[in-house]
């Protein structure tokens, strides 16, 4: 199966190791068809960053949809923010899946709760509101930042691997956490080193993204398209986006 | 005082409705600066829309804040989706009020529970988790759809009020709603005589959120940039959108 | 329009510092109609101030319906356990706002999540029980105590502000509060200064609902009459409280 | 053991029938002391009755510790809106139950789930704001009225019991219903013959709050004096209920 | 009237603790039958020893009913868990109370908000789910561990007291805790004396369900059988617990 | 990948439905182990066939788990009821996946609500207990009962299809549900055919316990040991059970 593996940030190198993360864990098979956003934030960090996300991640699943000889099978959104999921879920024929709710999904599969450990604290709000919408706040016991940039997590020399351990160290000592899901894309290649040292699952979105897709096609189940998530209605869209508008497709 | 009053869908003639309401509402005194966006949907109709209407959004709270002589003192967002709200406040030095959570805050300091009466059922999922993410979800009773589309509000001939008023008939016998808000900025001009004909107060998002916008600006509040509405951070912005990307500002 | 704002204890000081916050934030052309209670409690603190409170409290409401040449628009209550507010939305023909929700409703539109620093502990649960039956426990992340009685804020040897500071600041750092809510009609002067030393908005309800009472008459809204707030019936009362039957007004 | 059982309406002749609801489920060795209010409503439907109902309600509590040679050992409280049970529970020495609680905590005991047949629909929302403060809602599948006011209950004319059959009827076919909490004191006489017509168990707060307070004192528990329940502080009380001031008891 | 308690594991010195605090609590005329569970494990803690209670736990059940020439008028389960208590429910006719949700019950009839101190923290996720479930959550302000192993509670050298008696002191301090109800049946011979030590009421699960189990017998109460406890359909078991196939009793 | 599927109730029929469904969903190189319970209910439906369904459960988990030459990677629970799931968990090292929130999983990756059509009436506050232990039931619209008994799932002549058809097509229409979970073990092979005719996608919770399965084993994620649950503690077990006495494996 394909499954479109979108960055909707516009780093290339993030989407590089995130597309890796997203290899070594998918089956064979399982072909991961990686794409950068080409428009909007080069990092998602905070509520701004994720509205302007959003048109080049729904251009990307467009564009996904459409393309080619292959039909993509699943599209994974690699922002932990799940940034435009449900949009793109009106969009695509294909079921879509966010890293953020793929890791709650799966450690609440494994755990009793389950912490988050993010980047800068300002995502906060975001994570726990989608916890809150998802339902899986009830088996989150904390959701913690460890003051990492985004880009940091691009720079070895950073230190944010240090800051991320203390952070998950913190949670597992004082808020009980049994797993901890890592809240961001960039720290998927951290995931299993961190198991090791703590003791504790710790979970990363984009394996669990993968992973979800696949179970998901496997199934043959595909996002329901009566009410939430019907089909946009044809419309006229204006300027700068006016290629967006949705066609008459019945 | 002057409101900035933004319809995030590209329909100005439904801008010139609500900003006819928005100046009704207002005390004298109080300038209302009503604005279309320039990008985006005609009209905003569920998830997917509400996505792509953000840029044209927040370009124009942009170009509120930047404009002319006089500073704009709050802004006003006219979709029911309370689109873009949050990002809107990382981006604005003055506060930003949607007009769904104004419709519904003044609900609920009237009437012990209130009913909402909305489009088209599609959005139906938005206003609930726009509540369940204010709180208030605890003080609606429903939220129901009249099947009415969001630019059938402009044609006098597409039967709208008789469908809305039947939905409000409905709510306040089956669910026990003491208060109606209307769930579209487009049916701005219908609440008065709601409110004589059903017995029951009948509330406009945009008189509601004028209020608002007058009473935090009246009393001296503005948002919290610290935690969830920080200012964005500086970074870079590709493509179609490069030029919304975020300043340093220190 | 003239709104009466009524102090549910019988301190007079305490009224006529309210008073002039009150005068202060109201905007040009609002009369502010201050009267204090005679009957009850010279300040509330806890659950039996609260019971004995409601008296004088609705008589007072009573009497400015009555009273005089000019209606009273909007009725403000003047203690932040929003004592009596549902009995006195059964009474008043205007609208009525407890100080303590419109603290809550402001705060929520200006921070994703709002602390509350009061006067004594024992005021902790009056509050979180108002919150919840608001709907905004979800939007507030501490409620704090001071250990300041309600009458030492009237003594300003008491060192009462320096202990409000500090929990405010305490609540900043450790519950990660984006804005504060004074919990106590008597800190109202306080507002203003400890919002420019703590770097968030500190917000006082007397103000807040001077400024919703103010929102709700000019938009034309008034208690829902169905319901939960439906006048009382007519019936015999007996004893001290005779005088307090509701009449037959059919 | 001495319970004291205050009917806080000031109607002696549902006094005696709740009375002799309360001795009929007493066991031999309890006595019940009956008292009605002397002072507010005849009957309390909604918020404003039972606002003005809790002077005499507290009156009564008091004189019943002040009194007599043999100590009271429990309070009951024989309003089904557990009107004034906080205050009460702050100036007792011994424990206070209210019916209305009393009958939801026996109900979620037999039932997965239970529901309650009040009388006015006015009195549905403070009845649904109780069950939220006791966290009990999630237990109650509903809240149904059956139109009758109160001192139809006592007037056998006035074909009250068959309006409250067909509620219990339908709540049971509708809602689900295990069991059947009866939401008023006068309907204490009731309980028991519905409860053979309809094959689940109908359930009188007055029995069901005496059993509580002997269980309650027949484990030596009593209300917790630290935190929302400690005793009023000393203050000066002003007017018609002076006489209500704290005293200081140290 | 005859109580028959079970205590689902097998230590039988732990049974004569329990029934002995037990009939301490009973009023006269009431008597306690205690009964040891014949299979299953020495001591309960954690989701695998309360799975293998339950058939132990059950025939204990169905003996009671079906013993003697005097009928079962109540069952107390006496694990803090409530191990079985809704199975118990299906298959008795008598009336069923867990130690843990008659704390749980007690406690909030006498304090704001109560904390739970238990054996190990291996309990808590049973002891809080227990809690949501009967919606009591809201009113437990925290659940503590002592890491007191069931069974040094049954060995006077072991230090436990201590222990227990120093996370009262904690969740006092630090949780506002107004009541502390006992997390294990072995605790019950404790709770007079940590009461008197520690100025809040400490509550004893045990005598707290026999009170209830009282209340429920004297006024007429047992378990719907419509719903949730239906009793259990005829059908076929196999192999070692074929015995406990229900039978068709119509 | 070995999966070990175990059918909690004893009807080795059903066992064989539900190893086909499972087969027809595993991906290439996943290897089903089917195993029927040898103790306990021919099919469970209620509390006490839950209960009693639990030994031989945990015996067929640590049969599978001591088994043979090649390895357990991973165990399902084909019960709706995800019986015993929690127990399992302790004892397993592989992770443990209960169709029931298999099912619920993957709707809420497909739908914003989903409802679930289940067997007898008595399964649904069983199925409503783990939706809000899960934190799902904020996603699921309405738990609906078929009237159709387990066993008669196996016999073609027992109109058991229609009526569960009839359900579906009731859920979909009142209850606004964009996707249905089946809500038995023994409905595996109808989910099909069912998406097919109604329009919004049928779940089946075998295929999507495997898919999780498959997708946990392959990112390489297992239940974690430190909390809720930690392995069993070692002790004396007696009785019928002695031989499930949990070993010390330090």
């Amino acid at each position: 199966m394909r499954i479109h593996l979108v960055n909707p940030n516009t780093t290339v190198s993030m989407t590089d190791k995130i597309a890796a993360a997203a290899r070594a864990a998918a089956r064979p098979g399982t072909e991961i068809v990686a794409r950068t956003s080409t428009m909007g934030p080069a990092s998602i960090e905070g509520h701004y960053d994720d509205a302007l996300a959003l048109p080049g991640l729904l251009a990307a699943i467009a564009e996904a949809e459409r393309a080619g000889d292959q039909p993509t099978d699943a599209h994974v959104i690699a922002c932990f923010d799940d940034t435009g999921l449900e949009a793109a879920r009106t969009l695509a024929r294909a079921p879509v899946i966010g890293i953020g709710e793929a890791g709650f999904h799966l450690a609440s599969l494994i755990a009793h709760r389950f912490a988050v450990v993010t980047t800068l604290s300002r995502s906060i709000p975001v994570i726990e509101a989608n916890l809150m919408r998802y339902g899986l706040d009830r088996r989150c016991c904390a959701v913690r930042a460890s003051e990492v940039a985004v880009l940091e997590l691009e720079d070895p020399a950073s230190g944010a691997r240090g800051r991320i351990a203390a952070e998950i160290a913190r949670t597992v000592a004082k808020d009980g956490a049994e797993a901890v899901v890592l809240g961001c894309a960039g720290m998927a290649d951290l995931a299993r080193a961190l198991t090791a040292e703590h003791g504790v699952p710790v979970i990363d979105g984009v394996a669990s993204a993968v992973a979800l897709a696949e179970a998901l096609v496997g199934t043959g189940l595909a996002t329901s398209k009566r009410g939430a998530y019907a089909p946009p209605r044809p419309k006229v869209y204006t300027g700068l986006l006016a290629d967006f508008a949705p066609k008459d497709t019945a």
